[in-house]
């Protein structure tokens, strides 16, 4: 009997994440897959709403003890789905105020146990331009050394999961307009 | 209540890492805050004295048994600590006849538990400048390319630290001559 | 009393790693060192034998949990042994359909407790033309883009290792026809 998949999916804004993984799905639910799509960000607030909270910015401002203890409710959640395949919406880390603060910590991971992990990236020149259109308020702060550095850690970052883990990286590139090709790259890897 | 922090600051040789930290305690003492900042090579060799050695050569030539047990003492002591910030001025790594030494292992990073990292960078040309001047008796060996290399080690291996811990990294380039700015940057990451 | 050594070495395929072990191992002999050289790969293969399976593509076909075991076993295998020196032949990643595959995930390296890493890379041209040469059925895959990838994959996961392990990583580039001179620093670096 095939294992179970469970499939983390990380992208920096701007790589044409959201776009890919609709098509993702679209793909596995022709192929009659039992599918169950969760984005960890949504999957957070709504733990931490539970949990007494009412805005999303409030998150942010909880110690550091407090949102591992959400994080963690929100992890054992996911672990809770026996669909053949869970595919988790994430980033390698989220840009704060504090720095890159990293969407998948180990505590996180050893519940969660992935089986895969696929890392969008795209060219830097693309993600300037999709950015520019997409976050008009924040233009000036857009420059192409942020973006090559933050495809740099998360890079990093998802290195040091697979080897906590033990689970491959499927690292796809996303090139503007050929979303087909890269869903198929993504479907290949997690072994349909 | 607001969180004690315990920020581990990081830098290669020629970052400019000293004057920066010399720079933030003074910021933070300004606006009264309870801060202790801390070496933690300076801290280790303490440690090693403690424990029979007599002079910092000696340290490297313990076994890595030995070195543990030391570092996780020096460790300890910085646990112990409850000002309202800690800053530990070290190293993502150590430059060995062994290579690159982990500044940060997995066992120290557990019972030191930052609730920040802050990786300091420059451009690899003022980091050279910068070495030719300190070091005159290695000259030769300064090149940029290896320069480059050590950016990248240190770069994957906070990014390792990051994921670890759950704890954000601040990546900050240290322009020449512009100090204050850095020091500002950290100052608002660590959440003054 | 000096401490045994267990050094991982890896490298990509192309950057002549297997000359260069040839060439570490008869330096060593020659210093009438007591050395075991083993291949991971080759280790599991025959772990895997003895638990029923026939050939190394079934190997890959195994449910993750099953994959696991067979590490643990070939680990511990290599944890079993007393060599004044073991060096082990392997790679931060296997390139497979799922992505890149950690070679040393960290269940395996709580069981091999290294001593020493050494990360073997050469210019993405001379193994472009390494590859060219040797893998004369995929030439149309081989590209300087995806070996640029691949060396920056390495230095992740080998940053991740060191982290976990708290063991250096010697980076070691191999010019070609200069095998003498990596060896050599290799060997220093073993603390020979």
């Amino acid at each position: 009997m095939a294992e179970n998949k469970r499939v983390v999916m990380v992208g920096i804004p701007g790589v044409g994440k959201t776009t890919l993984l609709t098509k993702i799905v679209e793909i596995l639910k022709n192929h009659k897959k039992n599918v169950y799509m969760v984005s960890y960000g949504t999957l957070m607030f709504e733990v931490a709403k539970e949990n007494g909270l009412t805005d999303r910015d409030e998150l942010r401002k909880l110690s550091v003890s407090e949102q591992q203890k959400l994080q963690k409710l929100a992890a054992e959640k996911i672990a809770g789905h026996d669909e053949e395949i869970v595919i988790i919406d994430t980033h390698a880390f989220i840009n704060s105020p504090e720095g890159y603060y990293p969407g998948l910590p180990e505590h996180v991971l050893k519940i969660i146990k992935p089986t895969n992990f696929v890392s969008v990236s795209a060219k830097p020149e693309e993600i300037y331009n999709r950015r520019m259109k997409d976050d008009t308020r924040n233009r000036d702060k857009i420059t192409l050394a942020v973006i090559k550095k933050e495809l740099d850690v998360q890079s990093g970052m998802i290195s040091a999961c697979a080897v906590i883990t033990g689970a491959p990286v499927r690292l796809v590139l996303n090139h503007e307009g050929k979303v087909e090709e890269a869903a198929d790259k993504i479907i290949r890897a997690i072994g349909l």
